[in-house]
């Protein structure tokens, strides 16, 4: 069954209702397929009309779906109207782009003749849409990773139909979003298969959606636990379809020396402010803070503490996901390698405090449950004896969404080296700022190697995200009125 | 152990010799590990040097070794000749391609000031090889598809070390390429572990290969069953890492009416050509021919049967290939679904016969064993009573390389359909001529749906290859030496 929660008292929202069922699921695929062919031909024209009349009607009920999503998710009216802002403006961003022509670019070689190698034929490579993606949304992000957020987007904008699955930490609000989109879809004389919605908190309707015939990839942006299985189960169908995964990850933060020659006192507050927004629920949080042991280090981690110390995070999105941060907290606890550094005893049931330990970089790499992401406002100070051991705490990492670089603006063969080993490890490697805050642009990459993503090479945000929707086929010899609909200049 | 043997006789070529031991292995990885750093961080123009002085050294030797390829494989001097053409024509086109700077092409996007999700620090996305490459041989390409073959060329370009496994079907000539290919490096001053080099019969010696740590991406032309095999084994590293498999495929070839009118005898000519080209021992050889019920095509199956009985395919690559021919022949000559058009008795051990059956579209569609590829000169043509029909026997395919259209010059309901389920199930759709043939150019995608690829979105042939190789990476406020290092236009 399905309830909506008060995420700041843990009291229901109205009446249960019930998830949906394998019939419900095999149907909802069902419309997909049955739209799929038609809405592979609409015009990037068309697409855009649609992702902007989403964006439209989002805005209208602005007001009444940032409330609900308040009071199921605890994350606040600012960065709730934020973070609607940010998923309307993508929806336009995609509809700019389709508009653009870039989407459906083709590559085009004219026929050479003569014999091969040199001879050959004309080649004109297109992009068709995969077919119907099955969408599971993110917890922490009730609009930007939801119903309507990126992935939607993304392969809405490549012309194929989505089958979302809402999440259950906030099931009113993406009930809410799907029945808006559902209107729209029909408003707009769509096959209602365009958009399909099913919900529930079992792990059997997850993974009855990614068994579904029709569903022809995956976009998926949760757990590392639930990503890889139902990963599995993408691959172990009778055909394999793609699986975009994108499974959090503990976006190791370095502060070099030179970091700390002017403000090291602003950087701790920043750091520390990165931690508890949210209450630590983004993927690109910093969980792991590398810092080196001479003085001016000393004094960054003592401010950083003190910062943390200071600093409240809100409630949490949900009692699953709060015990779950509390169980991963005790265990950093008990561990005898770890000395606390911000290390409070848990206040109330709702609101989480912040955790910081700090461990030597020896003790981290030999121990791999150390490289786990703590979902939460807690995080790792591992001190570091120089480069070298640096480099070899981001290759103990292996994958992460992000790697942060402060005080690299002079090149040295240091720098030099720990930019290899950042690009080496993350997708997104940052210079100044925090990871947390994710541009929606062409040149955003969020996607990092393994456990971050199941697809590195791809990324769910920003606009190169509908290239996992678009699978390449060459036409060789296409005749005329084939080339003139790939809108080839002749 | 490893045996040079006669294609044409079974003749033993020379003597044996060991297979790589598993510290061999561990210590070609070990030498690509050693070379990653240095070669990644190659210009260009210092990769492209290495492929034409690879493609330079394949010219000097080229007599000697088409000679023992010829031996070894039974596929003749003039396709020898033009296979290795075409390899050397592929090295120098991805040095072409360095040198244009494509590869290295980023995407920046200028900072904007304010809030998000319009203000966005400054990303600049790049791409970073991936790291050791394994690159597993195909048995029926020993230059174009081996040791430097595409993939090799497309990993070197990405600055990727490779190690490359050696298809024991023509182990003489791969130990012998390899031996250039380490000369070359040398010669250059660069890492001996740019090109590592095993061999082995065994299965042990290609899942050590993809087992062993530094290997970041494989790359494998080969069977369905031993490429599943290997993406599995990727898959279940501690680290998982991407397998790019090319699996085969059927190959579907529709002939529709229209193409008929004017020219069906030499159609049909034309197909049992490529159907007995190289003994069939193409990936893109086309096994299903799909055929109406009209008098026209009742006279063109006649006239295919009738050409490709006249001809005569030469020997096979290897014993066990022939072996499998034979098995798969004989599963089909015993189905009484199938009526046998071509089916001569096998003639003799070395030279295989052609076979073809007709089959009805629903006995076809109903049996999954009927869409596995049979790889050598045998097909089945399916005869199909409407367009209806066509599609779904497309659809029961589900995956294949190529599709070829004979006879969609014009536009018609009809045609955009088949078209569409063209593309859905293929990476390559043709409007004339035959699949086998694949052209080295930018709008090249050699890579379909399951079972053809298990990564359908890459290709392995074409410049698109070195994409598989080069991971996304954005860059967020680099500093200034970064940015100057990444060649971005101020």
């Amino acid at each position: 069954m399905l309830q909506s929660i008060e995420a700041r008292t843990g009291a229901a929202i109205g009446a249960q209702w019930s998830e949906s069922t394998a019939d419900e699921i095999t149907q909802a695929a069902a419309a997909a397929a049955a739209a799929n062919d038609f809405f592979a031909a609409t015009s990037a024209e068309h697409r855009a009309t649609l992702l902007r009349a989403l964006s439209t009607a989002l805005e209208a009920d602005r007001t009444a779906l940032v409330e609900l999503a308040n009071r199921e998710t605890g994350l606040g009216l600012p960065r709730l109207n934020g973070e609607l802002d940010r998923t309307t403006f993508q929806l336009r961003g995609f509809a700019d782009v389709l508009e653009s022509g870039t989407i459906h670019s083709v590559v085009d070689d004219e026929a050479v003749p003569g014999v091969p190698p040199v001879g050959r034929p004309r080649l004109t490579k297109v992009r068709v849409p995969v077919g119907p993606v099955a969408m599971f949304s993110a917890s922490n992000f009730p609009f930007a990773f939801s119903v309507l957020g990126g992935d939607t987007a993304a392969a809405l904008a490549a012309g194929c139909p989505v089958v979302v699955k809402g999440h259950p930490a906030h099931p009113g609000l993406s009930r809410q979003v799907a029945a808006l989109a559902k209107r729209v879809v029909a408003e707009l004389g769509l096959p209602e298969g365009v958009f399909g919605f099913v919900q529930g908190g079992s792990i059997e309707v997850g993974v009855q959606l990614v068994q579904a015939e029709p569903i022809a990839a995956v976009a998926f942006t949760g757990s590392f636990k639930g990503g890889t299985a139902l990963a599995q189960i993408a691959a172990e169908r009778a055909r394999p379809i793609p699986f975009y995964g994108e499974l959090g990850s503990v976006n190791p933060l370095v502060v070099l020396p030179a970091a700390l020659e002017q403000n090291g006192d602003a950087l701790a507050a920043t750091l520390a402010n990165s931690i508890c927004l949210g209450a630590g629920q983004f993927c690109t949080s910093p969980g792991i803070i590398l810092v080196a042991k001479d003085a001016a280090s000393e004094a960054f981690v003592d401010a950083f503490a003190h910062a943390l110390h200071a600093l409240q995070p809100h409630a949490m999105l949900s009692a699953p996901i709060r015990a779950t941060f509390d169980r991963g907290v005790a265990r950093w606890r008990a561990d005898a390698k770890l000395k606390p550094l911000v290390a409070d005893a848990a206040s109330d049931t709702v609101t989480p405090r912040p955790f910081l330990a700090e461990v030597q970089a020896a003790d981290f790499i030999a121990d791999h449950m150390l490289h786990e992401e703590v979902f939460g406002s807690a995080a790792l100070v591992v001190r570091v004896a120089s480069v070298d051991e640096t480099i070899a705490v981001l290759h103990a990492i292996g994958g992460s969404l992000t790697v942060t670089l402060w005080g690299a603006e002079t090149e040295t063969e240091d720098t030099r080296n720990l930019v290899r080993a950042a690009t080496q490890t993350a997708g997104r490697v940052l210079f100044a700022g925090v990871p947390t805050g994710v541009a929606v642009t062409a040149a955003q990459h969020h996607g990092g190697p393994y456990p971050a993503s199941t697809q590195p090479f791809t990324t769910s945000v920003g606009y190169s995200a509908v290239d996992r929707f678009l699978r390449p086929v060459a036409l060789q010899d296409a005749p005329a009125w084939l080339i003139d609909r790939q809108g080839v200049p002749s």
